[in-house]
């Protein structure tokens, strides 16, 4: 089997440094939702803790690591959530944090980045030129760049949502991860692949972001001109070529859903399941609703990995029925 | 100390009998609700499982039990939790359920326990009249009448919250808890009385259905005519004496709140957490709104103990900003 940058070892091993309140998230069933769609529906849900996503996990890891090094600072580049968990695992251990993100970025994000202490620098554009910006920072200052998919504290964090799905005894055929940077598609990819292999990882992005996809269908990092999606948390452009390399080993396929469906997603987790998500966390919905037939009987695990949405944002799509 | 039907050395040992899906829910702390409300908000979710309530914890200690004394029928007076989830776990071990209910329970309660296989009977008339109809069926049928807060099991099962809470390491002065039969205020109250005295243990019910409420005040049950609220899981107007007697030596306060307080309350879950959650969920941070002075700069624990709500009430009472 060809190799990653990752292993199940490792990733066992990095869950000490992570602190409980990210760990041990719920894996349920949701019944109303597999009856409306004709097959078994887990949710793994990722936004039931301080920063209401899952990249608490991987910042955790990241901190710990830099505080033990020395580090007293770290800038990162953020859709959103990156940079919320960042400034949250760096507060508990009293490490500066630099976030810059779009100023297009929702603002329920933007706030709480804020408010966890952190130093926000907006962009004028979108998530690329705030990676820019951040590794220019970061080269300018001297102070740790912290990357996002690139970096492997940030998969390995996000692995442990697989280790978890497994460990929990719920059989499932299919897991389905939201696609961006591929950090958590890498992760959870993974540690199906060394201890599931049964298990079928599809991920899953917006066809207006399609980058990533489209780079793992032909095998080289395709970039685009622009992205076009509610999804913020996973609208990158520029797919990391290592990142790729390990796309292609552990997934089993990528695919492309519409807006509407994404809505209707987020549409489903509230009525069914009482949770009002971010977009990308609808995404392994939309899969669903877009070919039904591929899930048909099947036992589907979904992972909720978001809830940083801008309420108002959230009713102009979704509405309220 | 006065002793109580309940001890943590049961409840501890009980917790192998409850399927895992419904141990180990997120406890977490909500700072933008905090913020809001001047005091530190930890919530204790108790919605993210197959029937998104705590009434699970339950009724898997008497479903086991049940089944281990060769039983095959139970029967239950719910107001629409408790009977979802003793059809959950009934299905699971192939013991028959019978559900008897108020008509007017919310839809979606109703649905579930028909969509889990139960029996389902419904009476014209509140909660009180299920219980003495599903009393009346299993004198006349000679099947088990589980009844909620009076069986210890569901005590126990609810108790084991009170564990995972003191367990977490997560430290709070509070916890509040909604106090409908007194289930879940007497077991999580023993735990604390037992594990954490110095936390103080305050249940909160709906100024419309104060019963068991203005019971613990005087010391002696209370009934009432009627009840009148929105949170149909706290509605019962006849106390269990036995409970009382529980509660008095548990509880530090039991206070009521207004209905606009429990608006209120889910209308901030929503906001601040992402979560829909039914009105009795709420209750804890309706009496954090009508006496703040009480909790300034305190670390609040509230259980968020249901999610079962029909959307077009839901939205009715809380509009979507």
């Amino acid at each position: 089997m060809a190799t990653t940058r990752l292993d199940v070892g490792r990733i066992r091993a990095a869950r000490v440094g992570i602190d409980p309140v990210f760990l041990g998230s719920p894996f349920f069933g949701c019944e109303p939702l597999g009856a409306r769609l004709g097959c078994g529906v887990g949710i793994k849900l990722e936004t039931a803790n301080p920063v209401r996503s899952f990249k608490g996990r991987g910042t955790e890891l990241v901190v710990g690591q830099l505080v033990a090094g020395g580090q007293r600072d770290v800038v990162c580049a953020s859709a959103g959530n990156l940079g919320q968990a960042l400034a949250w695992s760096g507060r508990g251990r009293g490490l500066e944090v630099t976030v810059v993100a779009s100023r297009f970025a929702p603002r329920v994000k933007l706030e709480r980045i804020r408010a966890l202490g952190a130093r926000l620098e907006l962009v004028d554009g979108d998530h690329e030129l705030a990676r820019e910006r951040a590794a220019a920072i970061a080269r300018y200052d001297g102070i740790r760049l912290l990357e996002d998919s690139l970096d492997l504290e940030t998969c390995e964090g996000a692995a442990t949502i697989g280790l978890e799905l497994v460990e929990s005894g719920t059989p499932f055929d299919v897991v389905l991860i939201a696609l961006g940077g591929g950090a958590m598609a890498t992760g959870i990819g993974q540690v199906m692949n060394e201890l599931a292999p049964e298990v079928e990882v599809i991920c899953v992005q917006p066809m207006g972001a399609p980058a990533m996809t489209r780079s793992w269908r032909e095998r080289r990092v395709v970039t685009t001109e622009s992205a076009d999606t509610i999804a913020d948390g996973v609208a990158g452009r520029f797919p990391i070529a290592e990142v790729l390399e390990d796309l292609l080993v552990v997934a089993d396929d990528a695919v492309l859903v519409r807006e509407e469906s994404i809505v209707a997603g987020m549409r489903l987790l509230m009525q069914d399941a009482g949770l009002i998500v971010e977009p990308s966390a609808a995404l392994g919905i939309a899969a669903v609703l877009e070919d039904r037939e591929r899930f048909a009987g099947r036992q589907v695990a979904t992972v909720v990995c978001g809830g940083n949405v801008d309420l108002d944002s959230y009713y102009r799509w979704v509405g309220n029925k």
